[in-house]
């Protein structure tokens, strides 16, 4: 944690991961066997080579056994980019001893690859990108019954929204959440973004979050996440701005507190420069290496978070910026094996 | 039927869907309620709300109640684009007296499109879209049985591609293929590209399609289906050209006429033009008015059919094109009522 006179914090991930390799480390104790995870690679893409990598690395000094599976361009074959990767999913979908399955994205682009992420079971989804996961989050359902993985309909939205405790009730277990979503939120709450003096499920009232980037695998997860835990969210895309919450906006009365059981998204008309000026806290995730938010718009004292793999923010950051994380990737890998060990234990429900 | 010398033949969609206006008719003359449609209408897109009132006259006219339910911009309030639209949906399929949900695309964009098709039961899913449909299709299972709709695990690939019949095996119905992809397929049929000779399941068997678009939606579901019916066929997109086949590639000995169970794909070295010079049937469903695929590079007689909502096609096509079917969506309608019919046949089973 170097801190200059003047500058803000720059927070690597490796203390925020600490805590939760403690809790993996237990987890994995306490079962009665190690689980399995395989990484499926199917293109010859660095990043991605060097992510398994990574999976791995993590997986063997934690204990967890991890076995690479590759297929398409990654194999020493001629095959093409992607090819394989459905067959080598459909397999371990179908093998007992496979407990969780993760497929380095991307491969085909992201209508194809969406297509995949439902083709891999419920029950091994580890990184949570099955459908059924982004609903229960969008809804705000957050304890399933673990049976209710095996079907493709969807928990009725009646149920939607009704947060009273962070221990799921007798019968249920927590919804699985995309890991890069739930590291940016346990990122945030390491920083005291999230006010533990508040109830569970609103402890980020009172916080404008300007979320940049609104894919399916980050940005809008994690604007409805934040969103549903009380923030005044901004989503910022190429095209346009939405802002999500679940209080009454403008003139509304707010006197009784009360506020929707799950985050309403309503479009917005101010710019990216207005958002940011009111906002406490910036997460950037555009997949652009020349994408810069402006140092100059930023609300001073703000916490940023880095999300992209290339830098999205100005090298003078720490000028305006509390706080600055640079990458959430130590912290993305240990929601991942939380989610592994928690998917093992679903199935033994059954 | 306008036939000038030397043009080929410009073929409207009307006596292509004539015959299954009569199968609809039939079917719904044997059920004994009346399907109910329900149209979520969520934008203020033209072409939307003109496929929406297109939707309602088709539906009248054949005695099936079509319900328009119009939510954000659609609406008459101020409501932002697509506002409201999952929740229609949901309520759509928790109403026990709806037979059948189409939504109005696009929406949002083709990833929060994607999650809201999956939101759609399937059961109710008349447009085909929900991926338990497509991984279907893929994998060349074209019988299901009907409980196998309410799980989110999909069929084992040892299932995939075994055809004898047309007819469904004991307790088994046929699965839901996506509206737009079929209705292309059914025009091919029509104007005798596939040949009824040939056995069921493998009646392209001697055709080269090239296909122009890879969408979720549309290209790449058509590309598996016309293989998986026995064409060799290029599937072309922005950046990339790939060939899908049943059969063995290059100098693989062919004399025992074997095939895999489905389709492979392999990526393409031939270009477009060369893709186009030995192509007998063109399809086209590039979303850019400006996009036109070239007359001179056509096979001379090939059959041009195009789905784009422009015209992909140049104006002197059939100087080149044994038949031109400038649009299919006359024959989509009806395939969407029939599986409107199926589905509520599927329900009743259960």
């Amino acid at each position: 944690m170097a801190l200059q006179a003047g500058k803000g914090l720059l927070l690597k991930a490796d203390p925020i991961a600490a805590a939760f390799r403690e809790e993996v480390k237990l987890g994995l104790s306490k079962t009665s066997r190690r689980p399995r995870l395989v990484g499926i690679l199917a293109t010859s893409s660095a990043p991605s080579k060097f992510y398994a990598e990574f999976t791995r690395k993590q997986c063997e000094d934690l204990g967890v056994e991890f076995i690479l599976k590759k297929t398409g361009a990654a194999d020493t074959g001629d095959l093409g980019e992607g090819e394989g990767v459905e067959e080598a999913i459909i397999e371990a979908n179908e093998d007992a001893n496979i407990d969780g399955i993760m497929v380095y994205y991307p491969i085909f682009g992201v209508q194809q690859d969406h297509y995949l992420q439902q083709v891999v079971s419920p029950y091994k989804d580890v990184e949570g990108l099955h459908f059924k996961f982004h609903y229960n989050l969008y809804h705000n359902i957050r304890f399933i019954e673990p049976q209710s993985l095996l079907t493709s309909t969807v928990p009725s939205a009646a149920s939607a929204g009704v947060v009273e405790s962070e221990e799921p009730p007798p019968g249920t277990v927590k919804s699985i959440i995309p890991c890069t979503p739930l590291a940016i939120v346990k990122c945030l709450e390491h920083v005291g973004v999230y006010n533990k003096i508040l109830p569970y499920g609103d402890r980020a009232y009172g916080r404008t979050i300007t979320v940049i980037n609104r894919s399916e695998v980050v940005g809008r997860p994690l604007a409805a996440l934040l969103a549903n835990d009380g923030a005044r969210v901004f989503s910022v895309d190429i095209d346009s701005i939405q802002e999500y919450t679940k209080r009454p906006q403008g003139g509304a009365d707010t006197s009784q507190r009360r506020y929707h059981p799950r985050h309403v998204v309503h479009p917005s008309n101010a710019s990216l420069q207005e958002c940011l000026a009111i906002s406490d806290v910036v997460v950037s995730a555009v997949p652009t290496a020349s994408y810069k938010v402006k140092t100059a718009w930023l609300k001073d004292g703000c916490v940023c978070v880095n999300v992209a793999a290339d830098k999205n923010f100005e090298s003078d950051v720490r000028d305006k910026a509390s706080m600055y994380i640079p990458a959430v990737g130590k912290v993305t890998i240990l929601m991942l094996l939380r989610n592994l060990l928690r998917l093992q234990q679903y199935k033994a429900v059954n």
